[in-house]
């Protein structure tokens, strides 16, 4: 894959791996089969990551609105969430999960990774959204006095430890956020490929790259 | 334009109206030249709408980042949002100015309409985001007292009386949303153009609906 040259890579890359339910419907499976066929994609693109050297992913896990669809499909992307996680615990990767931990929604295998945990060599941040709302991550300030000392909202929010983001790569064709971060999202380049998750392939993750590398980084000025 | 027949129609659209700097430099002109041929396309839309009953319109006027650039493109946008309110003042309309009034950078012509003003007969809300940032926006809540008490944020940040957006219609090819009201804009679809602003035509609005009223909301369910 190394052939493959870019003249300016995203430092952080947020990942929405959207689309396994409607691939498992499409493939012949229950809607909530899709779940355990995205965690391969999701070790791959963090090879390739590791491989071209971006810094830091974070990945839309699921979210506190998720949980309110079919218990026999939470549990299933519960289940793949901790795969994924444990999978990628294995790695050289520093690793932090951020969602609301006090929930029973939360899978307790994770509560380890709740601060962040460096594995091997590190090498990379990587977040995890898992049991994650964007209003439970914003309101976490209401409670912080020093954010109503300074006025400053981003620095004490619950995600604070996750940088600003510089790509988000959404897959399965909805162009829209759905609460992905909106603070570290707000000024990321956002591309949406029409292809559903579990049908990850690198040239996908390329084609993205290829496109973000076009792009004029304004920040607003 | 009545011919058109939607299925499906978005309650609120955003309009980030971008590319008149470079549609100014396209067409021989000086870069703060642009903002003065957004105006009459601004109108346009607010007409169409209007046919259509969409009953809510927010306009990305300027933000405090915008006022960093070069003192006389700051003028020249300021100048244009006054324009454009002034002449949505005379229509039916109601209307509404969101933005940082504590500042020097807020033209002072619009300070009437910082609370909501009804014209005519109202019938649709609009809002422009005048010297407005995001982080302005959201901090606001951390001054809130009721905010603090209950844990809800979007309740009582700055532009709490804008309602969810359902559809953003981008002009000028940028995939982001560039602090673009980031609670509102949450579960928003986002639409983006390649024409820049100033070359706005009916056409590029109904390709927007036409597309939206293909996808599916669905809320995080």
């Amino acid at each position: 894959m190394n052939e493959k040259r870019f003249k300016r890579l995203p430092r952080h890359i947020g990942i929405i791996p959207d689309g396994n339910r409607r691939w498992a419907v499409k493939n012949g499976y229950e809607k909530q089969d899709g779940y355990r066929f995205g965690i391969q994609p999701g070790f791959e693109l963090y090879r390739l990551c590791l491989e071209l050297g971006i810094q830091e992913m974070t990945f839309y896990g699921f979210t506190i609105d998720n949980t309110k669809r079919p218990a026999v499909q939470t549990r299933a992307f519960q289940k793949a969430c901790v795969d994924a996680v444990q999978n990628l615990a294995n790695q050289d990767a520093d690793l932090l999960i951020v969602g609301n931990t006090n929930s029973p929604l939360f899978p307790p295998e994770l509560l380890p990774y709740s601060e962040r945990v460096k594995f091997g060599r590190g090498l990379m941040k990587i977040n995890f959204l898992v049991n994650y709302g964007w209003n439970w991550d914003l309101s976490c300030s209401l409670k912080n006095t020093d954010a109503k000392f300074n006025g400053n909202l981003a620095n004490t929010i619950a995600s604070a430890d996750i940088s600003r983001i510089d790509l988000i790569i959404r897959w399965g064709g909805r162009r829209r956020l759905s609460g992905f971060l909106p603070i570290q999202s707000i000024y990321a380049d956002i591309y949406v490929l029409d292809e559903l998750w579990p049908d990850f392939k690198p040239e996908q993750f390329y084609r993205a790259l290829e496109w973000y590398q076009e792009q004029d980084v304004t920040l607003g000025g």
